[in-house]
């Protein structure tokens, strides 16, 4: 099937969907994006991208060429046209088309807006939920603003191919002895009670995803430690799990080689997957 | 005028030269390039150019779409169709489209591959050579393989824009204390009769103007030191200057708002200028 996307306030069938090639998104990844989950055909935590993604903008001095309303009216009318029951919208914006230079054009170029859909059926039933993810270990050598979501991807990209050729489902990014994140994903462990993530600066991506999780654990009354921690701490640990939009919640059951906890996913991932995918699907929109 | 360009085989004009919003250059920044330069209507440095693109493809797995020689005739036609007498042309290959995943697609997709030509007269003869360049100093806060030359250029980009702000033309990058380079130039300084520039690593671009200034200042009998360098040590040289591509050597003639030297061009600069647009232009094709 041919998905239908938009393009610059036009929707068209993916074979026609193009940009210039002198879209700074192209030729500088001047640009920004968002990727939000689609379950029962309904648009997980819009509110919460659509927020971030104000903020990535705003961080790159780049205008937003939509208006909130709008935009949830293009996710829905894509969902609807390619009748997406599970699986994502993808949103980017860029600071628009204009003669290569380092510097930013003029107010005068209109920033581009793509978006187009993917079909992911058993998104919500993933066999890896209850398998656990394996994941390798390497160096986070990405940008220093990892906190806005922008196309800089090559690296997470990189990472994902050194972990398949590794035989493992993704990579943890290590900064100076302590986990980054995951080259698409959020990183937890579990010890004892006690859940442990990163805290937020410019070192990680603000998950939308991390955001949610950690208020509903902290509402099930589970004790959370925003505090880096290192991949050591992380073989030793009881559990081990990663949060995204597109993933929800997923358990990590081995880091480089070696078993994290029994080596089966962990209680913890379990329920806090439960509840996401309960509490975030009574505000889908 | 309309410019002529190429995308993948084929010559257009430049309002219809477009790609796949499924390009991974515009997805994932999983693309690179180059710059060449062109004096009188002809190519300098076209080799080394070509050689470095092969290295960037290598170091990223990258399959080339095109053979040496006719990069070559793709470079020539762009110049004689457009009437470049003086300027620059621009080349870049991304993976090619695919549907989005962060995972690498498949042999079967093919790269995407774009050239086009800017027009700069007065290159060779610039003003800014006489005037010399203000830089200011930025942290480096790009990835870790700043060897590999992608369109990864988001940064460079917010450091030229910081530049303007600040009143000055460019910004060298300062990390641990050293500086790495400009935000697309390598960085040097004079101290006596020795030269100094950063050696070659992962943590900068190996520039081909870089390697030809650095020979053709040796077989003058000037000294060159490759090391790192602090600021405080640039604002205490003598000269300091930078080379690209597209500026050739152009001299640096004030740091965060303090004079170098006199605070005018120095003459190993203006020297090094000379020999290089010389002798480049003996081996320009």
């Amino acid at each position: 099937m041919t998905r239908t996307v938009y393009v610059n306030g036009e929707y068209m069938p993916e074979t026609e969907a193009t940009v210039s090639i002198f879209d700074r998104g192209f030729l500088f990844a001047d640009g920004v994006y968002e990727v939000t989950s689609v379950i029962g055909g309904k648009l997980l935590d819009f509110d919460g991208h659509a927020v971030r993604l104000q903020r990535s903008l705003d961080e790159l001095e780049m205008k937003n060429p939509i208006s909130k309303e709008d935009l949830l009216e293009v996710h829905r009318e894509l969902v609807r046209t390619n009748e997406i029951e599970e699986g994502l919208v993808y949103l980017q914006i860029t600071r628009g088309a204009a003669d290569r230079d380092f510097a930013y054009p003029g107010d005068d170029v209109e920033p581009t807006i793509v978006l187009f859909t993917q079909a992911k059926p058993g998104l919500a039933n993933s066999p890896k939920a209850k398998e656990g993810m394996k994941v390798i270990s390497i160096e986070d050598q990405r940008w220093g603003r990892r906190d806005i979501k922008t196309v800089q991807l090559l690296y997470p990209s990189m990472g994902k191919m050194a972990a398949k050729a590794a035989g493992a489902d993704d990579a943890w990014m290590v900064e100076d002895g302590h986990v980054t994140e995951g080259t698409s994903n959020n990183a937890y462990i579990v010890k004892g009670n006690t859940i442990v993530t990163r805290q937020l600066s410019n070192d990680i991506l603000h998950g939308i995803t991390r955001a949610a999780v950690l208020r509903f654990a902290k509402e099930a009354q589970m004790n959370v430690e925003e505090r880096a921690f290192t991949l050591q701490e992380a073989q030793a640990a009881d559990e081990a799990f990663i949060t995204s939009a597109s993933t929800f919640v997923m358990p990590v059951v081995e880091i480089d080689g070696q078993a994290v906890g029994t080596g089966a996913p962990g209680s913890v991932a379990a329920r806090l997957r439960e509840i996401y995918l309960d509490e975030s699907l009574k505000t889908a929109i």
